[in-house]
């Protein structure tokens, strides 16, 4: 399943994709149907969602027609425009990014031996087609990251590796844009990557069933159509397990956190001369079996 | 006025310190009184409150009499347990302190040109009297670090640093407990700043009216009786004028954020040998005019 958050007449409100991808089932009518209270969010859906209600939801699609609205009447917004806590990401967690940035703005001179934590303000995330902000009077450096993010699905702490899929909701695309004036100025990540609409997300939040694990997944990110990423997230150095059981050492991973796995080589700061995003840049982030976000540079 | 959030009779509640600092007003009564609908939580209240709010609650407590709850009959508990996002953390924003840890583990060689900021999950924030975990499993190196907190009262972007304190509620006192291994291990501070019950909070949240500004308070912290941080607020590299309006330059601070100034020379990494936390220990984080916050090491 597809779960969408959209604006429709006015009003922001949550569904699921149409099995031919073409409409959207307002969450409402498959919930009215089951008897059960409608979430205000797929924010609160996910939080309070377990196997059961999936199933549930399934079964009923299958059994019923519901009225669906084309994609083409709404406005896609992130999936999770407010996220619980910021988004946890992972700093270097592709070997061909990891060398491509030794030494440059931003980034220190190592491989790293252990996970890169640090964390994203998303305030909200933006969704498919909405702009980025160019923020011209602080930075001339804008990049792009193309990222896996998993959105947790349940509360744990100490979670083992065997056990990390069972705390998966699902899965979407988080573009990871930074300042890198900024993020090297503060010595620490956060701030650059925090900036106003600097975090693009969606644009569907894929349930896991729909995602074989492990999940291996071509990831791609092109720049006015020219591709500049292009790995497949199995080259994750730390992998999906091994995240979520490292993360969750004596720190409670929380249902609607999400988690962006980092980025493959091919940013604009990788390159010399640097490729930073311009006015008028169109983004498309595409992963495998989850879609393209696409957003413009102000 | 110094607001607290409690445990009374098994509910968790917020209300105002009585002028003579030993009993405790629940919020519901004054609101009630006001015919003012009540917000389930202190943090719900920051994010609605305003100028006029505030004074028509001094008003009405200076009107009237109201039952209280002798202090010691409740439970204190972290003034704002779960914030709306992470906590904003200063990294050495204090001389003494940002000398004494260039190059040990967890810090980086230089002293701060511009403010280095990173964030620390509080999941939640835990109140005086609560009892700081030790995880022995993943660390001996849990560190103190007493700090005067900002809660902010109202959003903005690009805040002038005039108009700062207009943006501000009031300030708490959080001890900013660290495992410093893990904060070396993940080359980025927020994961070692992040594990379950390292954010100690409160005593109170004092609402910025008892507070001259700018602010210049003694701060301290004391490890069973011996006082380890000795410095006053005034003495902060980036003062709080400056934090608001370098951290709201094209990024959001909204009502609710709680903002981390820094920590003065004292901690237990800047000793030799380093003198950290040990089981049993018992932590004092003073702060003049917003009290004692009081923690023991399981």
């Amino acid at each position: 399943m597809y779960f969408a958050t959209f604006h429709y007449n006015g009003e922001e409100q949550f569904g699921i994709l149409s099995e031919n991808k073409e409409n959207i089932i307002p969450i409402k009518k498959i919930l009215n149907k089951l008897g059960i209270a409608i979430p205000k969010t797929l924010r609160d859906f996910v939080e309070n969602s377990d196997d059961t209600l999936i199933k549930a939801i399934k079964d009923t699609l299958k059994a019923h027609d519901f009225e669906a609205i084309p994609l083409e009447s709404i406005k896609l917004c992130a999936p999770i425009p407010y996220p619980r806590r910021n988004l946890i990401c992972l700093g270097k967690n592709y070997m061909d990014h990891a060398k491509e940035v030794v030494g440059l703005p931003g980034a220190d001179n190592e491989i790293p031996k252990f996970p890169i934590y640090f964390t994203k303000i998303a305030d909200p995330a933006i969704g498919n087609g909405d702009i980025i902000k160019n923020h011209k009077n602080i930075t001339n450096m804008i990049d792009y990251e193309v990222e896996l993010a998993i959105v947790i699905g349940k509360d744990g702490i100490n979670i083992k590796k065997e056990e990390a899929e069972k705390y998966i909701f699902g899965y979407t695309i988080v573009n990871d844009i930074s300042a890198r004036n900024i993020q090297r100025k503060h010595s620490q990540w956060f701030r650059g990557k925090s900036l106003e609409t600097f975090c693009p997300m969606g644009p569907y939040l894929v349930h896991k069933s729909e995602i074989p694990f492990p999940v291996e997944l071509d990831i791609k990110c092109s720049i006015n159509g020219e591709i500049r990423q292009n790995s497949n997230t199995k080259n994750l150095i730390f992998d999906i397990p091994y995240i979520i059981s490292d993360l969750s050492k004596e720190m409670y991973l929380r249902a609607g956190d999400i988690i962006l796995t980092g980025t493959p080589s091919g940013v604009g700061l990788g390159f010399k001369p640097f490729k930073f995003l311009k006015s008028g840049d169109v983004v498309e982030c595409y992963i495998e079996k989850i879609g393209t976000l696409t957003n413009k540079i102000e």
